[in-house]
């Protein structure tokens, strides 16, 4: 088979921008698994054109697609055997993080039992929320990057409730949450009275300058942006702008399944424009619950296989920025603007 | 104390830009040692910066210096408790690389067998080679990643010798290595020919551009350049140049101790400008064993302390990149040209 003439034919029907390798990928873990789900987390290009490639697979008789799985055909087999195999060499012991959870496990302890009465994912709002190991993780890395302790900490959308984990350590500075998501600023100040946590929660929508009081005040931001270029820009960009001196930092998940590397280029160039380094990219940190409303998705009228995922497979990788000399951050109104859809994204 | 007086005062002096935050790393790490190498690898910021920010709180009557060590004064002591605490969460099965050395054992034990018998760290070629399991680790990642089983390698120089690794897996299509010290030419060849391993190795110069032969040619590259912006270019400007396709990989690490973020944000944007996008920074991934000739090095010259390092001190964060489209390398001859040294460098 002719991977590079897949790849320009899905390319062109899906309108993102996949490589040879981003296919051979995926007739690679054919060989491992037939839930669509499990496929595109592993093959690690926009779900969509995933998709768009078992339906060009399929048209060539290379695999087949049952009420309940996608299976390699004889031909499809034969395919199998000139691409790479496609493993999971990521560590048991910090599920691939590089970072050990043996830390702060009473407060780890706490986290999980308070987050189970949690409010469920909202699709008006694309959320999908992370377990609570990588909520743990986001907060061990900071703690040590020296991003925790003393800081002045904003999270800019918190659904995965990180406030309350910063909350129980009782080690930042302050702790200010800006969310969109009447739920969850009334789950957080629920939480925090109940367990006597300084955590300042405010409604917010993000497609909004920070206001002033929030501009240049902050050591450390996490955030969690939709994953187009426009809603990262708001998202990481008024985490920039709330950032305080060069030295601070910030910490974003950006996924694989809504992004092509076309995308992740454009991600890096706009940090960059914004006088920011990035310090850190790391693979499949952030594991994501699935969210309950998969069959109101794109990703659902597009998959080939109708099936409910049976495990996670929605994952990010985590980024951390710090901040330059000359660092500024995004200012701009975005209104009423969709910036949250175009042609990779697949969760709305 | 002002630490963002004092990081002001740092960066004139040693011509190195380093934040408020920098100064409150290694302040903090004063807490826990007082050996001048380990607080450079924990202090995350260039030497030459590190070491005169302790000057400087020798002279402010913070740290007192001994022929052994550098220690916290009583106000010193006093200054570090309104720091960040400085700890090492890295996962003890993995050591923070997020990669389980558990794979492919066999190889593992041949290539530590092997490696033994090495030539040590080349002053001349600012050699330092990293341990045999961070070398391990770039096979394991590029096995994962899927650029080594059948794919065509280049190694541009190679004193960790991955080739070695390479060839003893069997899986790669072909591996290429370029080098420009004739001892480890010998030796990968002398190796391959007792173990029956297909290596090509060939003696180069890097300053030079790639033979057209190398160019267009490859799916993975690896190399480990010096660290000032003119050696990176030349070294993974000219991986980039020997890539095939988009999706092609390359690898390459880079530090903190001869690096500030200025120049990570450098490096970032020269990246991009080739088009390819990074996909992974993985914090301290490379572990580079002392090389033996620290007392010739500037590093030493500018030691508050002039004690040999008694554990491995110098490591790296591993990049990976990716090709894009209309992705293009450097093919700049730089003659005879120091490429080698900034303000920044200290290990020449």
């Amino acid at each position: 088979m002719e991977y590079a003439e897949l790849a320009n034919e899905v390319s062109k029907k899906s309108n993102i921008k996949v490589s040879k390798k981003d296919i051979e990928r995926l007739v690679g873990a054919l060989q491992k698994t037939g839930d669509p789900w499990v496929l595109a987390d592993i093959s690690d290009f926009p779900v969509p054109a995933v998709f768009e490639t078992l339906n060009a697979l399929k048209d060539r008789g290379l695999v087949s697609v049952s009420d309940s799985s996608v299976t390699l055909t004889e031909n499809g087999l034969l395919a199998v055997e000139s691409v790479h195999p496609v493993e999971d060499f990521s560590c048991g012991g910090c599920e691939g993080r590089g970072i050990s959870l043996e830390h702060f496990v009473d407060i780890r302890d706490r986290f999980n039992e308070i987050q189970r009465s949690r409010p469920a994912a909202s699709h008006d709002f694309d959320q999908g929320y992370v377990t609570p190991s990588s909520t743990f993780s986001r907060f061990l890395i900071g703690y040590e990057r020296g991003d925790i302790e003393g800081r002045d900490i904003l999270l800019l959308g918190d659904d995965d409730l990180l406030s309350i984990v910063l909350g129980l350590s009782r080690l930042p500075k302050s702790i200010t949450v800006v969310e969109v998501d009447k739920r969850l600023v009334g789950f957080i100040e629920e939480v925090a009275g109940a367990e006597g946590l300084d955590v300042s929660v405010r409604e917010f929508d993000l497609r909004k300058p920070l206001p002033p009081e929030h501009v240049g005040a902050y050591d450390t931001f996490y955030t969690d942006p939709p994953e187009t270029l426009p809603a990262v820009d708001a998202f990481v960009g008024r985490g920039i702008a709330s950032l305080r001196s060069p030295g601070s930092a910030g910490y974003f998940g950006f996924t694989r399944r809504e992004a092509s590397l076309e995308k992740w280029w454009g991600l890096q160039r706009l940090l960059l424009g914004y006088k920011v380094v990035i310090t850190d990219i790391i693979h499949n940190f952030n594991e994501y619950i699935n969210w309950g409303y998969e069959r109101d998705t794109r990703a659902w009228r597009l998959a080939p296989v109708k099936v409910e995922p049976r495990v996670n497979w929605y994952r990010s990788a985590l980024y951390r920025i710090e901040a330059l000399p000359g660092f500024c951050g995004n200012a701009k109104d975005y209104g009423e603007e969709n910036i949250y859809e175009d042609a990779e994204s697949s969760t709305t």
